[in-house]
């Protein structure tokens, strides 16, 4: 997509800096100001181009609005050997979800497993960056969201009761880089889609669909219609249930409890994640795992294509090869989004990114 | 597909008692036998039509040839305080994975979550018949499989490195009946394929395509072709890390490692298999969850359909059907399965179905 717009390429210290400076301008804590600049940033490093900086207006909104609670007191409200129910009191998600990646790597430490959940976050950024926690300590690591606004119908419905639910599974390697898996369970994120409407590309037929189920194409109007899940019925069942494992099973919202983040800039959206976090020393050797997992990746990237086919990518090749540009030559904002910066900046009274 | 067919029903108790004496007869002990059938029986009386006494002519032979362990010491290679590595000793599948998610059931009552990963399973009927199972102690139940025959591709790829490897979630509800969740990561499971090609009924387009890509509807050639992931590349990624996790990780077969258990009768197949254990009151009180399931159920089951669909349907509510249809009228069974089951019997010297 980087292609078909004017792009601008920054230094990845100085979208975090830019972005620490609104947050504390704000009066978010200059620590947490730094934690959240800082996941973002990972956002935009791995290429998740609609889930860091492009976050930034509208959080900085939410806050302002009091829709984000800035001096949270997240903590623990239900506590096993392996397991915890965190309460995120309405913080940044950012903030939120790393404790809770914190607290399931030191369980899984003990017990072989952990399983942490939480109410009252909020948008995260990129489901990967938290699924990447636990490897630091060679585990692996699954994060499921859900989303922050329902665009997705039961499967032959056309009531939006769910979002797109996305899950984040990484998996580390010894000499390759992790596999990373970071997928919505819809065909299309809707994070994409705005991205889309805000660069003026048409969406791909088999994204969305109108309330007649016709196929939907222009993603300025994507307001009017439904994302499609993967695999029909599938996708929508796997969403359901990680629906109720990260929302229900909190006490966190879900189905038409779940507040739009983007039309709603001000009411506790109550957002419900999980995180597992899997020791690997609990299964085998940790070392002799990462062997395998290199065997693994070469195996699928050697593997014969179909005609046409460049060759076969591991999940989460994409966002590896982003980084390496992005860590090298920076990351690329489209015109719209800078401009939209300044205002963000311009209203903070903060120096604008430069 | 009932109605495509000639079909005899039986009774379940008639079902389970003629697989159990087919057992019996090549020396699985008595109780072993009986565990078999029952969870043969269940995936029948479910719907799962590909996974229950379809599967016992293959099974039979292998334990004729050995490919299976007759009398396995199935036990705890490693074991952690919410994990354990099991080792099935190359017992029946449903023995094993019986073993495992009794384990995890337990360990999940002390610690709130618990996983139980196996090497040396091998297939072990319908996913959804496990995942059932930590439900009786009001916990939510996860159960991964790796696929027993590969057929399918990498995503541009066209060598047949990963199998269908499903994913089952059960979760209760209070007056509802389960959430069940119980799906291949490819469009279908080649069981139902198998299903298609024994009544001589053409495949949908989308189920498979042959070397060039192109679609194949011919159920007879599916050897031939390769199955298609959901969401295509998502699919994939999914089938490769359930892959990961049930395999990999547990020292059991992925990859260029998986045996054709309907091709090699003989070979071990090292099958691996994990199995996740929620204790729903580690996080919110059994009965407040199980009362929210319903409403959850209730929201979607009630909300506006698209024109010409009768009704939204959720996960699960197929097989709650057929059991209840089944368990009524008894397990509808086509001429060909019968006659197939009947040269069982004549093999076995027991008496046939009638």
């Amino acid at each position: 997509m980087s292609n078909n717009i004017d792009m601008q390429r920054f230094s990845r210290s100085k979208l975090e800096d830019f972005m620490k400076r609104c947050f504390v301008a704000t009066e978010l804590p200059e620590k947490d100001a730094e934690t959240v600049a800082r996941f973002m940033a990972v956002s935009d490093i791995m290429g998740k181009d609609s889930h860091g900086i492009f976050r930034l207006p509208g959080y900085i909104q939410r806050l302002i609005n009091g829709g984000i609670n800035k001096t949270p007191n997240i903590k623990v409200l239900k506590n096993r050997t392996a397991t915890a129910l965190v309460d995120g009191d309405n913080g940044m998600g950012h903030l939120v979800v790393n404790f809770c990646a914190k607290l399931a790597i030191k369980k899984a430490k003990k017990s072989g497993v952990s399983w942490v959940g939480v109410n009252h976050s909020n948008h995260a950024g990129a489901a990967g960056a938290y699924a990447l926690l636990p490897l630091e300590e060679d585990m692996i690591g699954i994060y499921v969201a859900v989303g922050s606004a329902n665009h997705l119908p039961p499967w032959g419905g056309v009531e939006p009761l769910l979002s797109t639910n996305p899950i984040a599974v990484a998996v580390p390697g010894m000499h390759e880089e992790p596999i990373l898996l970071d997928m919505a369970t819809t065909v299309s994120s809707y994070g994409k889609i705005k991205v889309h409407a805000q660069r003026n590309i048409p969406m791909p037929e088999g994204w969305m669909v109108d309330k007649n189920g016709e196929p939907m194409t222009d993603a300025k109007q994507a307001d009017l219609g439904f994302l499609l899940p993967i695999g029909g019925p599938k996708g929508y069942g796997l969403a359901l249930i990680f629906g109720i494992l990260a929302g229900t099973l909190n006490g966190a919202a879900f189905g038409r409890d779940v507040i739009d983040m983007n039309a709603d800039r001000s009411s506790v959206s109550n957002t419900g994640q999980f995180i597992l976090a899997l020791d690997i020393s609990a299964f085998m050797d940790k070392n002799d795992f990462k062997q395998e997992i290199d065997k693994v990746i070469q195996t699928m990237r050697n593997s014969k294509t179909l005609n046409g086919v460049e060759g076969v990518r591991l999940p989460g090749d994409g966002s590896h090869a982003a980084m390496k540009d992005r860590n090298e030559n920076g990351i690329p904002l489209p015109k719209p989004l800078i401009e939209s910066l300044a205002k963000v900046a311009n209203t903070l009274n903060v120096t604008p990114l430069k």
